[in-house]
This record gives C-alpha cells, sequence and structure tokens, in this order.
C-alpha cells in the first residue's frame, strides 16, 4: 500500500474562523480524509519537530502532498534539503496550489514560480488537454470550479514534461493548472486547485485527480543511478574500422 | 534573403462579399503584404495547376505558409505527399487557423488535429507562455484579438515541442493557440488566428508572429541525414574490458 | 485484467529455418508466453482474414504490441486506418524494432522513421536515461544484449515525448531505443530491440520492459473527447472590466 | 552585436603545466577567439573581484558562458545567485563540460546534475539527433573527437527541452551531450566537450555549435513577465449562457 505524508502549514486554519469554517480539521485532515480510502496516510504540519518530517518519516515515504502559503520562509532550509534529496531519491512530491512559492518547489523548479493572482469569487474551468495521462483518468473534459482564486500566466515554471490541465477564469487569464516534472528519480505534480476560503478540496472530481497522481508519482524500485567514476565496460582499443 | 510561398485555398474570397470586403486582394494578398517586406515572397492556390506547389516551387521554398478550410479534401494527395518530403528535407511550415484539418498537417500529426469550434464574435486573448522563444519575439504578455472564431479544446494533436500561447475565450474556453513541432529536417509552426470573416491578419501583433515564425522556420543546411545500410565506424571487436 | 493482442508478421518464421530455431512458435509465440503471465493475450498474424484484426477484435484489445519487418507493404491499408482510429481513441500500441517503418507507426508519427542498421553480431548496451519511469520499473542502470541488430541515428521520428532507453553499439552508434508518444486518446512505445535471428524476447529485462509498457499503454476510461460545434459555457457579454 | 562573457574558473591552466600547453591563453582566452569574430567578447575569472561578474558586467552581457571543474565551491553564493536572476530576466547562458556541478547549472536544474565519468583518452563521438535545430547549423551527422573525457549516463538532469547531441564512448557509455533548457526568460545550452587536458575548443565543429549556441541564447526584447496582483481584463459576471 502506497504510504503517504500530508504535509500542510497549518496556520489559516488557526488564525481564520472563516478558513476554520471551510476545513475544521485542517486542510491537510479534509485531504487525509480522502486519501486514506486508498492509501496509508499521515499527516506532518509546519510546527511541529522539524516540521513533522523527520529522517525516519521521509524515508517511509513514498509521496509527500505539500501545501504551504504565508510561512513558506518559515520551512527550515534543512528540512528543504531532506525533502529535496528523497524527490531525487524517488520519493513523489505533490504540490498544491500556493505550493507553488514554497521552498522546496522552487528549489526543483530552478525558477521563480511566480505568477498573476486574483481573489475574487470567479469561476475557474480547468480543461483537460491530456485525456490519455493516468492522472487525469474519469475527470472527463473539464474540472469546474464555482470559486477559485485567479493564477495567470505567465507561471515562471520549467517547460512542464506534460500538460494536463489549463485553466480558464472569468477575469480573462489562463493558466497551467495541472503538470508533471520528472527531477532525479523522483516525479513531481503540481495542481492549482486549493485556496484556503473555498471549498476545492470537497470537489469529487479535484480529489480524484490528487488520488490519480498519488499513483502515478509513487516511487520506481529502480535504485538510485550511481554516479562518479566509472569503470569501461569494453575494451578501449584504439584501433579504427 | 528567406523565401517564402503563401499558399492560400482562396474560395471564401470568391464566394462571400463579406469575406471579399475583410480580404479584397485574398488572404495570401494581404499575407504577402506584411511579408515582403523582410522576404522574397510568392504566392500559390488551390485552383492553379499543381495548386501552384510545381517541384520547382518547392525546391526553392524555404518556408511554405498554409492557410485552407473549406477545400481540404480537393488538394491532390500526391501534391501532399510532395510537401510532406520537402518538410521532412528542411522546408519551414506555417499552418494557419483551419490549417488545422489540412491533409498536410493532419499528415505530419499524425492525430486528427480535430477541435471544438464556435463563430460568435468573442474576444480571443492569446497568453504568451514562452516569454524567451523567437516566435514571441516583440510580443509581450498577450495578443488581444477583439473577435476571432472559437477555438477550444481538446485540440487533438501530439503534445506540442514548445507550447508558445495558450488562448482564451469569452464563451469559457481555452486552446493551445501556439505550437511548434519538429519533423523530420524540419520546423513547423501552428498559429490560430484568422477566420475568414474577421481582419485579424491586420493585427500588428498577429503579423509579428508570422514574421518570426518565418525566421524561426527556415532550414539549417544540414543535408537530409543518411539512412539505410551503415559501416561501422569502429572496430567490432569481442574482446571485454 | 488488461486485453493483449500480439499482431506479428509471421514471415521469417515460415522462410528460415535459423529465425525457426530461435522462434519455434513464431516471435508472437514468445512474446504471448511471457505476456499470458499477467495479461489476457491473444496473437494474430498477417495472414489470417483481415490480418486477425476485425473490428471485433480490435474492440476488445486494450494494448496492441506489432512486430513486422519484410512485408510491412502487404498490410492492408484499410486495417492501417482502423487501428489508427482505435489508437486515437484509446488503444495503446507497443511497437517492436523494425516495426518503426511499419504502416501504422509511420502514420502516428508523420515522418519516415528511417535510421541507420547493420546486422554485425556486435553487442548493445541500452542506457536507462529515465529511472524513474514505470516502464524501465525493474530494469536498472542498462540492459545488455550480446548480439543485437544495430540502429542508428539519426532516427526519423518526432522528439518523443519521453526518453527511455539510449542504445550503444560497438560499431560507434547511438540510438533512442525506448520512446513514448501520445496520440489521441492512445498511448504509443517504440522498442528497439527484436530481430529475428538473435533471442532477445528471451531476454528478462526486454521482457520486463514489454510487461511494464502493456501496464503503461493500457487506456483511461476517459471518452474520446468531443470535437464540432460547441455551445459557449459562459455569458457572452461584450463589457470590459 | 550579440555582448558574450566568458567566464573561466581558470586554476588549472595556472596549476598544471600540461593544461597550459593546451590553453596557454587560458581556455576563457581560448573560446574568446573563435567567439570574437561574431560577437562582442569580454572575459572574467573567479579570482577577480566578484569573480569578474559585477551587476554591470552582467547587465551588459547577452550571453554568458561558463566554464569551472575543481573550484565550484568557491564561487559565491550571492554571485550565483546574481548570475541566477539574470537568466531568469533574459540572459542567455552556456554551462560547458564540468560545469555542469557548477552551483549555477545545479540551481537552475534543481537535481544533483550527477553523472558518471572517466579519463582514458577515448574517442567520443557525439551524434546530430536534431539536424533542423540552429545549434547543429553546419555541424553534421556527428561530432569526431579524437579523446575527450567520458561522461555517462545517468546524467541526472530534468528531460531537456530539446536534446541535440548524443554522445558515444569507447568503453561503452552513452550521454546526452547538447541540450536547451528554458528557464524565465532566458535560454541555458548545456554542451560536453571541453576537458582541459584535450583541445576540444579547437576544434572547427565545436567551435561551430557554440557560435550558434549564442545566437540561439541571445535574450528576446521581452520584457520580464509582470507578477502579482492583476486587475481582470473582463467583467467578472456571474451569469452562465
Amino acid at each position: 500500500m502506497i504510504k503517504v505524508t500530508v504535509w500542510n502549514e497549518y496556520r489559516h486554519e488557526k488564525q481564520s474562523e472563516q478558513v476554520r469554517a471551510v476545513y475544521p480539521e485542517g486542510i491537510h485532515g479534509q485531504l487525509k480524509s480522502f486519501l486514506q480510502e486508498e492509501f496509508e496516510v499521515t499527516t506532518a504540519t509546519l510546527d511541529e519537530p522539524e516540521h513533522g518530517l523527520t529522517e525516519e518519516v521521509l524515508a517511509s515515504t513514498d509521496v509527500l502532498v505539500w501545501w504551504g502559503h504565508i510561512a513558506h520562509g518559515e520551512v527550515q532550509d534543512e528540512i528543504v534539503n531532506r525533502v529535496h534529496q528523497r524527490v531525487l531519491e524517488g520519493m513523489g512530491l505533490i504540490v498544491l496550489h500556493s505550493g507553488h512559492m514554497s521552498k522546496i518547489f522552487m528549489k526543483l523548479m530552478g525558477t521563480s514560480c511566480d505568477l498573476k493572482w486574483r481573489e475574487a469569487d470567479e469561476v475557474c474551468r480547468m480543461w483537460n488537454v491530456n485525456p490519455s495521462h493516468p492522472i487525469t483518468e474519469g475527470v472527463g473534459e473539464f474540472i469546474y470550479l464555482e470559486k477559485e482564486e485567479m493564477y495567470g500566466e505567465h507561471f515562471d515554471i520549467p517547460a512542464p514534461d506534460e500538460l494536463l490541465f489549463v485553466n480558464w477564469y472569468q477575469g480573462g487569464e489562463v493558466f497551467r493548472g495541472g503538470c508533471t516534472f520528472r527531477r532525479g528519480n523522483g516525479k513531481v505534480f503540481y495542481f492549482q486547485p486549493g485556496h484556503e476560503t473555498y471549498p476545492s478540496y470537497y470537489n469529487e472530481q479535484v480529489q480524484r485527480v490528487i488520488q490519480n497522481a498519488v499513483k502515478w508519482c509513487r516511487p520506481t524500485t529502480n535504485a538510485y543511478p550511481k554516479y562518479g567514476y566509472h569503470q569501461p565496460l569494453e575494451q578501449i582499443s584504439k584501433g579504427e574500422a
């Protein structure tokens, strides 16, 4: 059974009644609730020791789900490096919504990961541009969200390995809202929905995508490749043909 | 100087006063008018012998621009194969608007190239998602078209090598409206604007993109690679290291 | 259970004792033998009516495996178009070795699919350049084949969506020997090993890759997207913000 | 005229007579010698103040060429961040040979950038797998280097946006030896040749590729995109169609 760790900053929920009303168990609680149907799920949050991401926790995590927003700067560099190393070794990583500016996502992308944004209660329609991909399995032609925060292009990421969703917003913007990236032995999926004041993680299509993504992100059993000095496998002879 | 051949079906202009009012010299005439500032431009149309695309014409064409719509089926397979071979040898190809269902584009893509569409005088905003690409040079953050035909996802093309523009439409759809593809020794650019009843080819940003694309599409001087039986370049010895 | 149809030209085995000695049950027989451990497998061959690929057979096929070589030209265009349509609808396709010049692969790629080749009993080492991909699962750093036909660059395919293996040959050539492509709702995998006089399909790593590829290629349940005229999902109002 | 800054660590040349014999003017001197035919070229080295990469120098650099090896760790993080920011703003970056482990390349890639290596005076043949790309212009089917350091897969980089060269080595390895990446508004090219004891930068094909790459890497005039809060461009009405 795939082992999932859901990481949440868990600050908005403590500070805002409005957010708490939407996510009374925290965003991590809601994510856990629909992931635990299929996977072995634990949670971790910013204010735990080592942010809940000890060596032991990460060593037994197949896929890490990441939600953060107002406290990206408080995540310790040492822990970011630890997560980064685990991704390169093969751990899957699903970065949600405002996690686009988390230290771990920026470190993996190598770009600013910046974008345009607006909170205006507007419709978001996420078009499926890759219907053959296992992450879009069962989703159909688009995901409809009555209200979502606008995230608009230009989104400063490397060209994704695979583009799965393109978002439409009422205000006139578009956004690459579902993207895959491979880094080292690990797989990364970025998914746009999840503003803290909107109930996006109760949406069944959104849930389905995150469930699909966990399966897609799971590590292979391939060992981390060997690097450094390499003995020749063939005789290095000088004769030309 | 780059040699451009602008190919136009040239039927709408003859059949419809409305289209003729927009493009009195034909769509090819308008495309030629802004391309000839920088390039050596000739035109060819469906009803000419061999559709104006003789062996001689193609042999001296660096970049072919293609506009077609209601008469895709009338383009002879022999001419399609001839154009296809030239693309593989290195000739650039720019496919505009409804050319997405032309025989030559479908043959190069290997898919149905189908899409959703609607004519409803709606705003199209083409967001630049690749500002470092020479084809988007000088275009800025987006191209604004007051009226354009809606082309919507799913667009049944292979994942483009590079995605340059994503279109937003008032009716709620998005579209990958600027895409590059490499085929053989040749380069292909698909660009969405250009419904026959709208003045999109008078738009300076649209013109700039097509001009940029001609430069990007020009052939390299690399010879067509050699295929078939190949003598070993190194001695095939059996000794292991 | 995934339904696999293994298609084989089945001519070499009838014409050559040398090939028959390697594959007494035909290449399709050997492919079936290791695929049937996990999947529901049937076979089809060129000389059967409709090449064994009737509408009924294809309708119940999740993944089609294709081996052909000396009789590509005998495959009827009608059957090629039928297979092509099924791939666009979602059927997976695994193209092996000399299938690179089959009509179906060329039609899906849009290029000549040509390459350099040589039969010289030389070592082929297929390096895994994508260890996080499910198709390379369990394969390790490389696949070692004591003897395989040399296939060398330039390989005239579109840039693959994902590059999985790069082959090294004793004679001095390299080859992109494991490549994925998405076409329509379907997924395609090209894999180089399998010259008819060498026992490559008895190699456990090669078998593992083909088994992995069947799983990767299986269709999603997403319906084939709707194309054509599309009603607006949002009110098309003319008011600017 | 494109402004190029060639940056060299410039340590091997001072420490080793063998290297000095190959590059008496330093590696940067040799790179400058063939780039200044077409471009405005200056040089900068590690031991200059701010490594020669002041704000002023970078502000007037269109394309930065980077060679480093034994002193990656001595490059100050502040300068690395400055170069990184300039790449995101549009400056081109060409990373040569052992620069694969430079701080700036690792920061832009987000991976370990590690690989296999061996110094054994062996033949390197770099196959051109993208003959339509302007960086391979004029190079033909392959680049032949009588002696080059072996760099072997797995090379821990993100999947390149474009793969241009695949290297073959006598000892049995392959390597993705020419790769492009887009980061922010900037373009990055990695190119394998250039071990300090071999005369690779005197090879005319190698020189041609680096010259081509400078042109390909030059910035567009597109402004750095605007990020942050964004006013709606369209009226956000709630009416459904």
